[in-house]
């Protein structure tokens, strides 16, 4: 897991809590607690369960628990999976994300399943796997939001993403289809990357968004520059949005932020962004992360 | 702890959860916290705490605690502790239990405490103390359901298990009063099982049902038989009702079940098992078992 | 962490759960999840969670987390932090605890906060540091119980407290302004404790209580002793309160008690103690506790 903290600053009226205050002390303590065993012919059977506390909680309880099978290049999960977009190995879909909450405004705006760090719903039970050869990865879910059958108005939602990475290269394409459970909700994606030396990197994500209570959001294009020299990176990105249903009110059809990490050794970053968003508010944040 | 997953089914109307799907993923992640230390004197002083997530649950609680204290051939709990009758040490009260969820419809149909795995009654707390001396293993236990006296109409139970295990065989004799706080709701239970040999084992257990609701839930006597050759191990038994209160109603005084698993090494194990039940329905599941 | 269980035994009508049981088992369970890393210039960075099940508890659930931060002599905290006065590294504000559960009646009956073992309120942030050197610690807090600004009537509380310890002598002062975001509840204390020999012990400890709706607490004077030889220790106090407002009923303006604690070795003590309260009643608790 990890630990994160540090100051948190919207321009906005009201704070991510609902409060008034501009600024507060973000906080988030993540300890996976992972146990598995290994069978005679090589495989790994594991379970997993999550203790996050983040700020706003008054509590921790353990989430939903998952289970895992790992055999050589081949991984799966059952239970409360993750998914194949919001895995996304090759880390394009979540390109623009920054800082010391790995935030970025070019993630996509739909609504798709991801796995559940805190109490979740019993009823949504998944599937997922990931089979990599060749600097191929191949991830699909498949998650079924009404598994015990109580005849909830859900459809099922399957993911794929296919990726690739080779030297400086990484190109990645993905499509959920009936998102949240949503009918009709289909969310596609193409995203490449490309590191032109040592110390620069930059690339392109475009995303098909899907639909909110029947209104189409358009599309999301982002792009992305990476500078990194010795323990310092710096990431900036634009974003772009698109084609959106004219009912759907945003103040500026672009996003971008800046963010810089500081590498202090021994798993201990240094992390800050600044945003503006589609609402033209500034949202900024910095703080120190650990590993552990 | 351990972990388990795999495929339930059921001919009934309704899953478990009540849902109207025949199958589900069925999935338990148990993780026991033993934290223990030992006094100069070689007395081990310990707590325990658990947390378990089973299919259905939509988050993770830690459990009310337990204390023990262990020396030499005496062993004794207090605060949510086992009891002697759900503890068995024999295994004979439980014996029809089989496949991936340790279920048996030869198990006793009355009520009784034991220890709680999840959230409970903060106002019951008991005492269980277990000593064993060349074969013999005699379990006690004592639960006060109303132990800080809020007036409530119930009684303590009281529990006392006596075991002999030598060479191939193995008997037990149990027997609870005022199961589960209920006047008057009295278990016993007989039991004996032998190893004919290295492959076959064969037992009979019978048991003295206490009451429900004032209805007399008369006897279960179960016989059960396990074949073991290598990593392979089946199992099955017959249970038959008998002397109950005419107002409960069973479509069948019989049920019985078979069940298989297989070790795959490295505390790995395949389980699975197939029921008819006194209702006539078929359970079964079948799945993976690892401990950790 | 640690383990304790026991007996607890009050002569008042209700135990502290509101049953009419004078007699209770006594029991917690503390586990603290401490993780931490060391950055290369050697600061380390931690994250802190609890679990803890007290008796009358149902279950347990994590608390809200810390995080800290430390660099030779200097410590510091943020989130759900001590403070300075709760935390008292010279051990004087809270001399008088004794026995099991380590209470005493010496303890302030003003307001202020404390670090949050349980679930608690999301709202409330604080900064915690401490500065050791030469014997001298200095400790620092700052509490904002309406830290996202929700235009609670609450102050913020600071505390400072100064100690220092050397050869046979410590001494303590410390001060809260606005205990408990109470406006105007102001505590400040001074304590002395000396080593006359490697057998007794003796202090004084002097607090100027705060307000509680509007009432002033007065003040509490306490003295203490300890007289220890082997593996025995043996604590008494006596603790007198003064100048408290006519509105406040105390059948008694003294308390005291004794305890008694006896080492096992390993970690594992037997404690007991007996008191007297300001409402003539008298509380005794017994039992074994031991760190893990």
């Amino acid at each position: 897991g990890y630990g994160r903290f540090g100051l948190g600053y919207t321009s906005a009226d009201l704070n991510p809590t609902g409060g008034e205050s501009s600024t507060w002390v973000e906080q988030r303590m993540r300890l996976n607690i992972v146990a598995s065993t290994t069978s005679d012919m090589g495989v790994e059977f594991g379970a997993k369960m999550r203790m996050q506390y983040d700020d706003g909680d008054s509590a921790v309880a353990g989430n939903r628990a998952q289970f895992f099978v790992s055999y050589e290049g081949f991984y799966a999960q059952v239970g409360n999976v993750t998914t194949a977009i919001d895995e996304d190995t090759s880390g394009l879909f979540y390109a623009t994300e920054i800082g010391l909450t790995d935030t970025g405004f070019g993630d996509s705006r739909s609504d798709f399943f991801a796995y559940e760090s805190k109490a979740g719903n019993a009823n949504k039970i998944g599937l997922y796997g990931k089979y990599t050869i060749s600097g191929v990865t191949v991830e699909a879910s498949y998650i079924n939001p009404d598994h015990y059958d109580f005849g909830l108005a859900v459809e099922d939602e399957s993911s794929l993403v296919v990726s690739y990475a080779a030297g400086p290269l990484t190109v990645g394409a993905g499509a959920v289809w009936n998102g949240a459970g949503i009918d009709g909700n289909d969310i596609w994606y193409l995203g490449g990357k490309y590191a032109i030396n040592d110390m620069f990197s930059a690339g392109l994500t475009y995303i098909d968004e899907g639909e909110v209570a029947g209104l189409d959001l358009g599309s999301t294009t982002s792009i992305y520059g990476t500078y990194t020299v010795g323990a310092l990176g710096v990431t900036a990105y634009v974003a772009q949005i698109d084609d959106y249903d004219a009912a759907l009110v945003y103040e500026n059809d672009t996003s971008y932020g800046v963010g810089a990490s500081y590498d202090l050794g021994g798993g201990v970053k240094l992390l800050g962004a600044v945003h503006s968003t589609y609402d033209d508010e500034t949202y900024a944040e910095a703080g120190v992360k650990f590993a552990f």
